[in-house]
């Protein structure tokens, strides 16, 4: 898995702002997964993570802004590329990090909640674009390394080969809602990399 | 574009019956349009529809219940699969059926709307789930058609190559909030087509 479950004891110590924040986020993170962003309020976000309103309202202003510093936090927290020595079991290890953390109870849950969110809310919208942009700056540079090994054709797209990997196990958790399994993560691997050697993702990209 | 953006006047001509729903349904579009799922109310919807309250609490029980028949209804009026004869043209064909419904404002954002309330709710998760299999119905024989022509490999799997075209395109849509455009619905095609040619698409699928 690419990434935590939980905030709680992960977000870096400090003083009281640290630990205020790292209550704050866990409480806001417990509240996406059990009432989704349409059930989520600032003051029982405040309740639960034993910290004043004003607090909350101060420092993150909306929910849409306890939502964008989530992203942040869990974007923060995921782990850097692999580097198996092969471009297939890096993107493979890509595609199981997706999985691990789609198929994470809690994890999954927040995706959903802030996918939703982002259909309604241009703030949650920009936090989970940035949130994607940065996983995508993370793994990258696997494909990069391929293409120096000479694995992958020359001037093949990095980033869109990383957005090929996730691409088919989103798909399935939020719109066509079939299951996300090993096997749906491995195919993605297989076709992606078998479009990839075959120049497919070697044309200009926008 | 595969399906048409309006059900006004679409919806299978009759008596009152028949207007009513359709009606009823084109609010529910509305609404969803304006405000979301989660600013969808009965009561909003009869009042927009000239419909009494009670006839649509009786006839469709919930919101969910209105977005289940909306969402049939917009399965009913999808287009059947093109026949250009060659399977390029054929997944080409069903990118840009999939890009239109996309990028129309209204249906754009009625599908949008649906994700959310998928999120939360298991009659529209159900709903959206039914109509993208019915989507994958209507398509699958292009698939077919191209393995018997011999242009793909024998034991391809049709499903999931038209699931592979769709992915990438509500992928931005919905989890990246990245541009979706015509580059992106190419693209998908030729990557699709490759890994399809080399025999991707061949292996056992559960």
């Amino acid at each position: 898995m690419g990434q935590l479950s939980r905030l709680a004891g992960t977000v870096r110590p400090g003083g009281r702002t640290a630990r205020v924040r790292a209550a704050v986020l866990e409480a806001t993170q417990d509240e996406l997964v059990e009432h989704g962003f349409h059930g989520l309020t600032m003051d029982q976000v405040a309740a639960r993570a034993g910290v004043g309103k004003t607090t909350v309202y101060r420092r993150w202003g909306s929910r849409a802004g306890l939502v964008v510093d989530l992203m942040n936090e869990l974007a923060n927290q995921s782990m850097p590329h692999a580097d198996t020595g092969g471009i297939e079991g890096d993107l493979r290890a890509n595609a199981l990090s997706v999985l691990g953390a789609l198929t994470d109870g809690r994890l999954g849950a927040t995706f959903q909640a802030v996918v939703a969110a982002a259909t309604c809310d241009e703030q949650a919208a920009e936090a989970l674009r940035a949130f994607h942009l940065r996983r995508l700056e993370e793994w990258v540079g696997v494909v990069d390394l391929a293409v120096k090994r000479g694995e992958l054709p020359e001037g093949t797209h990095a980033a869109e080969m990383i957005r090929a990997i996730s691409a088919p196990l989103y798909y399935r958790l939020v719109v066509t809602r079939e299951p996300v399994t090993p096997a749906v993560a491995e195919r993605s691997v297989v076709r992606t990399l078998a479009a990839a050697r075959a120049g497919a993702f070697v044309e200009p990209v926008e």
